[in-house]
């Protein structure tokens, strides 16, 4: 059945009102009730997914794009287990984060609420589709999906599964609807359906995001583009940076949290420098530099302009010498694109400025930007790592997926 | 001298490099300095508001907006007053919220930074070019300034005399600028400069409001509107009723937390109503109600459709009348502005029912609306009353002027 956009937003905002005032355990039970069925359903989503997969294979779609679309066994194993999960997390909705007595006597208090509908527009991992369901779910919301039209088949059987749960636990379906038309003309209405929306979410590459930001009238909330940088500064251990760098730039290289770009003191470069090279070696990993780098080394390839400024996601880090601090945090603060930037330093000062002055959603001394994430910040899940300012920076949890209403007790107060 | 928006920017990220580190003595000394300065130099300014009185004079400008640009002795003290007011106020930048160590032995705080640059594009009030610099500027943050071309002459004279202000404190005077060029095309260029300005604030009314909301690609805080309702309870105490509507509805009548429309309970209609009417007959305020509320009460006008969902910011009210506290969290849910919404009543579970089930900003039992505001709330300052659910919702005070960035320190941590 093929709904309006209209539609399915008042579809969203009268499922919202239900999700408004859902009891943690009955939020739990329809996670539950989703992974089982997911799980059972498995056939049914495998041949879902089976047609999108030969779509694509005819559409001659590139192996690693047929690889992030496809469902396995095991993937739908994952997915459940992703449900249980969140079931598991403490439910953020209805915290008083303060109550104060004013000399009037009014009580006000704050109190954290749904956000109210969320649009996730993503490309084609059906395996968002329910990780982002779980998430906004559990956070109270009433989630519209739009996902990428190579996945479509294996979107609305996910889709499809999740209602059914939702509708066998008496919760209104409509907690979750995913936008099945994937024209152009459909996705730009989706971003401007300011009157049933309360907020946007893309999830996936740079061109998406710029896509949403540009065209949206939705409040957005911009995540992932990461140009994260390590600075060694000349008291480094020289020892300890080249671990963090190895784990940053190689570890995974197609995520917003790894390393492009290396800062490091003139003063340290000729110790550090060569041995980095030979750590990266066996990753064959390219290193473009400026004059003065590759003085120091000379398998580094010269940097343009350009070089400072690239996401690469790939095995390639830039390396730019400055001579002092602040020279790095002027840098750092030009280039990057607000994710994560760490320093390696033994020097006490120069940690607590790198910290205060580097304008990143998360700022490290001595370790790799690598952990930027929101379970290993003990969130135990993830919607997205924010690099806006507004609302949420750095990784979000469910507690970023609230918003917050005052709650006022008064006695007949009139001013 | 003119500036392209491209260079306005580029000073503002300049300046938010030194604002953002600029500890708060410095600051309180810069706004005190300013509100000394403005009260001296009060003669320069009412020179230049003298040319925009005299050209909305020419256009026929109508007497209230003529009122609303006019700079006066007194009006320049009370800027100033602002501006020590907020010196007087807590600095928000630099608070750790949390700090907790994981199991790898990083430890992770999130702390309260300024959001770096703010746009406000606020109407011909020239009263908001220093409060709104004060805000931004004590939170940490530059601050860019469109403001209605009436006022461009008197905005021109405030914002040199706060950069002077600026400058004789060494302080980058780049920390408030004004766009000049108040053409319509410029406008719409600045609520796109997404590269420079992290947030937009729109300070003004719904049409104002709608623009800005349409047109920015710039992450926007929507303020103002308030379609704001009382609804009184079966059980309420009629005289506190009476007391509190007459309070929302007269005491100030152009304000976006006056009440616009009675939900009244069926069974107190009668009581009510009548003497409703004769409470504010002195104010000649008209009630459009439902047939309901009209068999109660002679005098009260048919509403139409139109009238539930219209701030009229006017002496008129619509008065609804409701089986029950379900049906009033329904209409109220239905047709408000999301700002704020108030029940008068003695039963605990309906006080406990409208405060969890109302999606508003602000949420009374037993008070009037019109407390919805960042001196009431002691926020000590306001910089506009968000209606959205993202980022900041009810009154923003200097907290809300601000974001977070996670700081991490480790010793040698790799994934």
């Amino acid at each position: 059945m093929e709904f309006t956009l209209e539609q399915i937003g008042r579809n969203a905002k009268a499922a919202e009102a239900a999700l408004r005032i859902l009891p943690a355990n009955q939020k739990n039970h329809v996670l539950e009730t989703a992974a089982g069925m997911l799980e059972e359903q498995a056939r049914r989503l495998l041949q879902a997914n089976a047609e999108d997969k030969k779509a694509a294979e005819e559409n001659q779609m590139a192996p690693a794009l047929i690889d992030r679309l496809l469902l396995t066994e095991d993937r739908i194993s994952q997915m459940a287990e992703g449900l249980r999960q969140i079931a598991g997390l403490d439910d953020p909705v209805g915290e008083v984060l303060s109550m104060k007595e004013r000399p009037n006597g009014l009580l006000i208090g704050q109190k954290r609420v749904p956000l109210g509908v969320i649009g996730i527009i993503y490309e084609s991992r059906p395996n968002v589709t329910a990780d982002a369901f779980g998430l906004c779910f559990k956070a109270g919301n009433a989630v519209i999906l739009r996902g990428g039209k190579d996945a479509i088949h294996s979107n609305q059987a996910i889709t499809q599964v999740l209602r059914e749960a939702l509708a066998s636990c008496n919760v209104p379906p409509d907690a979750v609807q995913l936008v099945t038309d994937t024209s152009r003309k459909t996705a730009e209405a989706f971003m401007k359906l300011n009157q049933y929306v309360d907020v946007l979410i893309p999830r996936g590459g740079a061109g998406l995001i710029q896509t949403v930001v540009e065209q949206a009238t939705v409040p957005v909330i911009e995540t992932g583009t990461g140009n994260c940088h390590i600075y060694v500064d000349e008291s480094a251990d020289l020892s300890m940076a080249l671990d963090i760098i190895c784990n940053a730039k190689t570890q995974r290289i197609g995520v917003c949290n790894a390393c492009e770009s290396l800062v490091v003191h003139e003063k340290v470069k000729d110790a550090l420098l060569p041995m980095l090279a030979q750590r990266l070696a066996p990753k064959q990993v390219e290193l473009r530099g400026d004059d003065k780098s590759r003085e120091a080394c000379s398998s580094i390839v010269p940097a343009t302009e350009e070089d400072w400024g690239k996401e690469y996601l790939d095995y390639i880090l830039s390396v730019k010498t400055v001579a002092g601090i602040d020279e790095a945090i002027a840098h750092i603060n030009r280039y990057n694109t607000g994710h994560s930037e760490a320093i390696v330093t033994k020097d006490y000062d120069n940690s607590r400025k790198f910290l205060e002055e580097i304008d990143a959603a998360a700022v490290y001394v001595n370790a790799s930007t690598r952990f930027t994430d929101g379970f290993e910040f003990g969130f135990g899940a993830e919607i997205g790592i924010s690099t806006q300012k507004l609302h949420a920076r750095g990784p979000m949890g469910l507690k970023e997926l609230t918003s917050t209403k005052y709650i006022i007790y008064g006695n007949g107060q009139v001013r």
